[in-house]
């Protein structure tokens, strides 16, 4: 891999050397591997492409969020949400002592990311980032919401997909859809009828 | 594969059984594989993780399009850009006769994709595909650009990469850096710069 290097060195050529060094850098996302697989089931899906369809769902769904919600900032949060898992990589949510750890391990991730911007760049990623973890806004709600919501389709689309594997149970996922609810009362509507009706098909144990 | 079925039937419902289904259609999306490897030459690409990476590009690289471009609109242009290709397949650029008859392929695979959307969701999704293949808007024209900017990165960064293997030449690459000279000044010149170095190593033949 080369480092591209310039003849000249003006400070907007710096700042696109900069912004090209964190665009290679974050290319990385693409080889982190998730628990759920695709929705036809045929391979794991890693966090760049599950960022992009959790980005596509705010499109699709974005009438289900709360009325006023900027949904164009849950796309960007969306988009750059899992970032840090190129340092702390996938954490099984159904694993609370992971899940715990979690927790200063992706922060020392974001330091280091989200640093390798344009210093003005960089806090501004890093705000979206915060905001999303901090679920305190409408937009990280609904953002974390979609953010569950997808593996919980993928293992209904695929008769329970991975839940067996990891031996998950109904009442654990019902907690998981608690936070989609928070975000939007339909969806986590929906969502229920997903665990139940898994539950029904036997491809989710009570 | 299942598909939800719903005790009641309220317009509301409907319509979003209606986005689940769009959504559960274009999670194919991962599973087409372009030309261009990721950056470092581990594996090709496919179309939704390319889609999530050229949505970052716009994030980061935005203040190189002309000023009072609306990023958000670009980011979503390329969300939604590659979805065709879920019947379409992917078109090498270089394959002249391929991408001629690609048009009309394209525009049926629109046609059926977004029509499973709600009517007035897919009158939006299909302008944000129709206005990102004119390029006829500054928005469309920097989305386009990043499009062209990325996979000319990945060969860079990979010694050339998947550029021998299709017999590509530097002028053919020249000619696609038009493209994007005409989102983005600065990064037209950078995109020539990288040509330049890739002949200069050996890894584009003139």
């Amino acid at each position: 891999m080369h480092r591209v290097s310039r003849v000249t060195s003006a400070p907007e050529e710096d700042r696109l050397n900069t912004q090209i060094a964190f665009a290679l850098e974050i290319d990385k996302l693409k080889r982190v591997i998730r628990r759920n697989s695709l929705m036809d089931g045929s391979r794991r899906e890693n966090d760049a492409e599950h960022s992009w369809y959790v980005g596509m769902l705010a499109m699709i769904l974005g009438e289900h969020a709360p009325p006023g919600t900027d949904i164009q900032r849950v796309v960007a949060m969306l988009l750059v949400h899992d970032l840090v898992e190129i340092d702390a990589g996938d954490t099984f949510i159904y694993d609370a002592a992971a899940v715990a750890a979690q927790i200063e391990t992706e922060r020392a991730a974001a330091d280091r990311i989200f640093a390798l911007l344009p210093s003005d760049q960089a806090t501004l990623f890093r705000e979206l980032w915060d905001e999303f973890e901090a679920r305190e806004t409408v937009e990280a709600r609904f953002a974390k919401a979609l953010d569950r919501f997808a593996p919980i389709l993928a293992n209904h689309q695929t008769e329970g997909g991975t839940w067996p594997l990891f031996k998950v149970r109904a009442d654990q996922v019902r907690e998981k859809v608690k936070i989609i609810e928070e975000g939007s009362a339909s969806l986590g509507a929906y969502a229920y009828e997903l665990v139940d009706l898994s539950v029904r098909r036997g491809h989710l144990p009570e």
